[in-house]
């Protein structure tokens, strides 16, 4: 696939995923009129939809039925890109990392204040519940039951929230290569799993399968977690929508200040290659394949 | 039921859910220590565990099985009563209602900084479903998943995050009968509504029977939470554990600002009374009845 065409395809995925995730939200409509803005505003506000991709090119790779995709599929992305976009609002909290700009535009917190950016993150991460736990009902089988088990997994304590903590505890403070990892492996790493193992769970794959996409996401999850350091340090403001050096101006410990920027590159590129050949060994599906390739050499 | 053998039994029912819902909390250890002990310190802060007792009465009072009540209701008891904390949890923080006290003790942000005030929630609201998750990948019928529906749709925009949107909106502000109406409906009768209602989908009983048992619970869950802003009037901070008068401190409307103090007391004995008839003609639990009736009457 040559970078236009993978582009374009790019492009009419994610505005595909944008229709489907955007059916998901809530009326703004009544008493429930602001808090129904502030959540829509936090999700329509963009991001690459990669999450809820990833759940569906996981669920192709795997050989998932084709007339009964969109029927397993669409809960799912939709709650996994809720559930991410949660994170991010709470992330930019005051308390947190008190960012006022994301992809270009005012945070949900800065436009809404501070207790609906509180409340917009429960009430998306409620929400991402409610969607699973309907298409839980509705299903057939087990699948969606042990989709949805796998992402609250990824995305509690264990998880994605496990190593936001660590990251807030040690803001400002030296940390351990081990520290790092881990902060890597759960905060931005878990979810990425999530979305490849509920793909492949999705697609009704054995948990052989399902265990080795889950390590292939986990891998893709890092290199992406270290190339946002790598740009955090060499990007521009325009380039990345937000204030650059933020993470040094919060006094934070990088990949890249922890292992240089050579480093740094040389793991993106060993671990896309991992995450990429364990792809290729559970099937075909070359957009995947390039999907990871262009997450990790972004230039924003 | 005198009341003496109902205070008796109220405590001993109280002592086994504690055990029960403590064994769904996360190890204190290794790099998860301050979140574990961030998110255990706030469910063992106490706590009437009502919601989850409900749960249990409402899954007793309609003829679940004895056999497997435990396996049953323990998840959703443990995750109803997480769901909770965390909205205390949150409603505690600088940006809402400011609290640095609750039943006498510090709240989880005043003790382990705002950052994790804000993630303690997180942990705990995803906790929950990823236990009730569990509980539905383990279960042979579609019970747990529709009583994890229920919950979900409740704790929600829908429900009680809708509920406390508005209260917050509203603060400082005048409301009006409809708005209070609307916010008491959500915030505190939601999920009493909703533990009525899974307590009964648990127990098998059938979709009349449950919506029944979800009207008793919104009723009690309006009668109190009208006592609930009748305390913060005549209480002392002794009595409630916490700050007198915070509501008039922050400048809210109340069901007694509103409504008067004797409108008050008899709408609470209104709501309560129709809640115990609704009880009274699904089944027989004279302790679920008595629980109503100290719920609306508490001194704190």
């Amino acid at each position: 696939m040559n970078e236009s065409d993978f582009k374009q395809l790019l492009k009419e995925k994610t505005a595909c995923i944008n229709d489907l995730i955007y059916g998901y939200l809530p009326e703004e409509t009544g008493y429930f009129k602001k808090i129904s803005e502030a959540v829509n505003y936090s999700v329509r506000a963009g991001g690459k939809r990669l999450r809820p991709m990833l759940i569906l090119e996981s669920y192709r790779l795997c050989g998932g039925s084709r007339e009964e995709e969109e029927k397993r599929t669409a809960p799912f992305m939709a709650a996994m890109e809720f559930i991410h976009t949660y994170s991010l609002v709470h992330d930019d909290l005051p308390a947190m990392d008190n960012d006022l700009l994301r992809r270009g535009l005012p945070t949900t917190h800065a436009k809404f204040g501070e207790d609906f950016g509180i409340l917009a993150g429960d009430a998306l991460l409620n929400l991402a519940y409610e969607i699973m736990a309907e298409a839980v009902c509705k299903s057939e089988d087990d699948t969606a039951a042990k989709a949805m088990k796998v992402i609250a997994k990824k995305a509690g304590i264990s998880g994605m929230v496990g190593g936001q903590c660590l990251d807030v505890e040690l803001t400002g403070k030296p940390m351990s290569e081990e520290q790092l990892d881990f902060i890597f492996k759960l905060k931005t790493g878990a979810l990425i799993e999530a979305a490849f193992m509920s793909g492949a769970i999705l697609a009704g794959a054995d948990s052989e399968k399902t265990e080795a996409l889950g390590q292939a996401g986990f891998l893709t999850g890092m290199a992406f977690q270290i190339r946002d350091d790598i740009l955090d340090m060499t990007g521009t403001e325009e380039e990345i929508g937000k204030p650059v050096n933020s993470d040094e101006k919060n006094n934070k410990t990088t990949y890249v200040t922890l292992y240089g920027l050579e480093r740094a590159e040389d793991d993106v590129r060993n671990f896309s290659e991992k995450a990429e050949n364990m792809i290729r060994a559970t099937g075909d599906n070359e957009f995947l394949v390039e999907l990871i390739r262009s997450m990790v050499s972004r230039k924003k």
